[in-house]
């Protein structure tokens, strides 16, 4: 235990060091409490699983992100790149779950990514799911617990981008399209925001005309009735168009505001498992930053573990991805500590006294940090003060004699001797203002 | 997408279904307040570390449960085996921490063990720890936050078994045995409970005599003063015991109650980074049960990443064994939903009504789940009532056209109609019960 080890992180891995980290736990806890609201319950899963349960799920591209390797016991196993695949293992091996299973996981995520700004190689998903109803009306709901997320994260300005892959798969079927070139269509169009039109249209290798129809197509713009209008002179009242309608119809129905939602037939989300809705969150004000919450509609998933079908849809919040974003709107602020008062320890002979004191201030509800060894009193509130905290409890010989303490307000700079029995309700008062 | 995909689960992995894990989060929602309360901050670190990171921390046999494997980049990774090592490496790699640094994390770890009834090979751990405190009010402080911890989660019957490295190897030094040896024995000893004594003499590899001598001092019993006299008796007033003294003093000093606390000669902790005091706590009513919460001062450990001493002590607890502990004890019971209220969907025509009134629920503070299609309304009732919804809302045509709703209490079978301007107020009424 001699040689000295460099301390590093991994390449497009993250620490999140307290300051950051107090503001991320409060989104977290509103988060859950509008996931809860909507009585979703919680469900967790392990961060590996078998191979097989991993590969062939999101595309050929996307299993190349996958960490898989070897345990002790030679097993073929992988971390988990999202939280859908492991919620469609867990309704095809418990069949005792509750249908319509509603349910949230907030969990790690690990895709081996090439690391950019604001994207990492390990981060946390929010995800909400309903399995078992293929009624539009889950879908709706889905996207309302989006605008709620949202709303009670602060978030003020954002549009939910909604389509149907079914529109577009029925699009291209009409321009006589070879099915198998819909999946790799739809993650061509899916990357257009990210490679730019020139390198799509290359990408999507089809000739000129049928390029050009197609761009049409997704391009199309105006209001929602204007755009479904549109669709229908084109393809028809296909089911994709019935689907997409009736989303629409719910969410106005339900009282959400429409400058919250849009249609946008440009969305097709990367992912092979997608069946049918699918859907974007933009922030108005930072056009080019990508998503913040995603999903969809993807019908088939869990018949590839359980051989029958079952309809889900769901949505994923990028918590990571979504709080880089209000920091570059100054929509958050970082918190230093969460104590309300240090307790200072200047004399090792009342030891006794200060563990009293700050265990006194824990019973009434305060959060109390007592410094952890005797020390000099001018670091001890230096101390305090760089971390923000801004109450200091201060009782040398003098004060405990005389059954007192001092309070000290950092903020202000005041300082004040209280009867211990009035300690309490001194700070609480010093702390409302 | 075709061939069906066996849906299972690795050995040693577990999913956390609803029904345990809405206690699980009530409880990681308590520690963390207890946590919070005594002013500590939280921190996350990286799942994956660089594997130099992560061996030769713990000792051989530990290093031998590290997950290791190589990334796409060739570089030679693993998963974190505890969160004191990240603590350590996060420690020297930003000296802007404030220090004393006092944090908490909860997070997963994993060890590829051999599984057994409530071991896993990937669980929560809840670190506290006190990083740059050498003083023994740190420890205290640390044990009285598990204790603290513990009685927020109702256990009443525990107790904290306290202990000081320092003092082992002072005797094991008094009875000539070479300093190289002191580990194994160490570790030897923490195994006692788990391989039994006749194992144990085996395992220590000396001569009967030192054996004996050994046995009987980690036997030795009775009070805490007692004890300590008999050691000081022993080998003199050393630092190890002048520590435990201290740490001793400082509990009865804050007022903690004497039965839930215990010097006990025979803790050591497994892992080698411990240098000082070390505790283990354990459930009265389940004395073969293990530890369900240990730690112990580890000084030397950030040196491996910094090349200067910091001193530091945390204590973790195992959450998922303190769970299983208290099932066993009959104190947890299952919850199968969050909800509060299910409001009912069964026309399609009304499906604005029912998003109005499960949003006007919500906006009151209820959780509500809307049913997520329509369906007949015996099925949904069934749900509601399999899934320990108390209140379900019926709104049909006849009630809707008189701008009313039914409310139907599952656990009295009893339904009323009301006004619709009524039917927070009732609600609520009704949950009170």
């Amino acid at each position: 235990m001699t040689t000295k080890i460099e301390p590093k992180l991994l390449k497009g891995f993250r620490d999140y060091l307290p300051a950051d980290l107090i503001v991320r736990q409060e989104m977290m806890d509103k988060v859950r409490k509008v996931f809860e609201s909507f009585g979703f319950l919680p469900l967790e899963t392990p961060s590996l699983e078998y191979r097989e349960t991993l590969t062939g799920k999101y595309g050929e591209e996307t299993d190349k992100q996958l960490y898989l390797f070897k345990d002790q016991g030679d097993r073929d196993i992988g971390l988990i790149f999202d939280l859908t695949v492991p919620l469609a293992r867990v309704v095809a091996m418990y069949p005792e779950l509750p249908k319509p299973f509603k349910r949230y996981q907030i969990q790690r995520v690990w895709r081996a990514e090439k690391p950019q700004a604001g994207r990492y190689r390990e981060f946390y998903q929010c995800d909400v799911d309903i399995v078992g109803s293929s009624d539009m009306l889950a879908d709706t709901e889905i996207i309302l617990i989006a605008i709620e997320t949202l709303q009670a994260l602060g978030v003020k300005d954002f549009t939910v981008k909604i389509n149907n892959r079914k529109i577009l798969n029925e699009y291209l079927t009409g321009l006589k399209i070879k099915e198998n070139n819909f999946s790799n269509i739809l993650r061509v169009i899916d990357k257009r925001d990210k490679i730019g039109e020139p390198e799509m249209r290359e990408q999507l290798n089809l000739d000129k005309n049928l390029t050009d129809e197609i761009i049409e197509f997704i391009n199309i713009k105006g209001g929602n009735e204007k755009i479904l209008a549109q669709v229908k002179k084109i393809i028809g009242e296909t089911n994709g168009v019935k689907e997409l309608n009736e989303v629409i119809n719910n969410l106005q129905a339900g009282g959400v505001e429409e400058r919250y939602f849009r249609i946008d037939l440009s969305i097709t989300r990367g992912l092979d498992y997608y069946t049918a809705t699918v859907f974007e969150t933009t922030l108005n004000q930072l056009p080019d930053f990508g998503s913040v919450m995603s999903g969809g509609r993807y019908d088939k998933l869990i018949s590839m573990f359980l051989g029958k079908e079952i309809p889900a849809v769901g949505i994923s919040l990028g918590i990571d991805r979504l709080l880089a974003g209000l920091e570059k709107l100054n929509l958050v602020a970082t918190k230093k500590s969460v104590s309300e008062v240090l307790v200072t320890v200047f004399d090792q002979k009342y030891i006794k006294e200060y563990l009293q004191i700050a265990s006194e201030l824990r019973k009434a509800g305060l959060k109390v940090e007592l410094y952890s060894q005797a020390d000099n009193l001018k670091k001890q509130i230096k101390y305090a003060d760089k971390q923000n905290i801004p109450l200091v409890i201060i009782a040398g010989e003098d004060e405990l004699k005389q059954n007192k303490v001092a309070v000290k307000d950092l903020r202000s700079g005041r300082q004040t001797e209280v009867k211990k029995g009035e300690m309490v309700k001194k700070i609480k008062e010093l702390l409302k203002k």
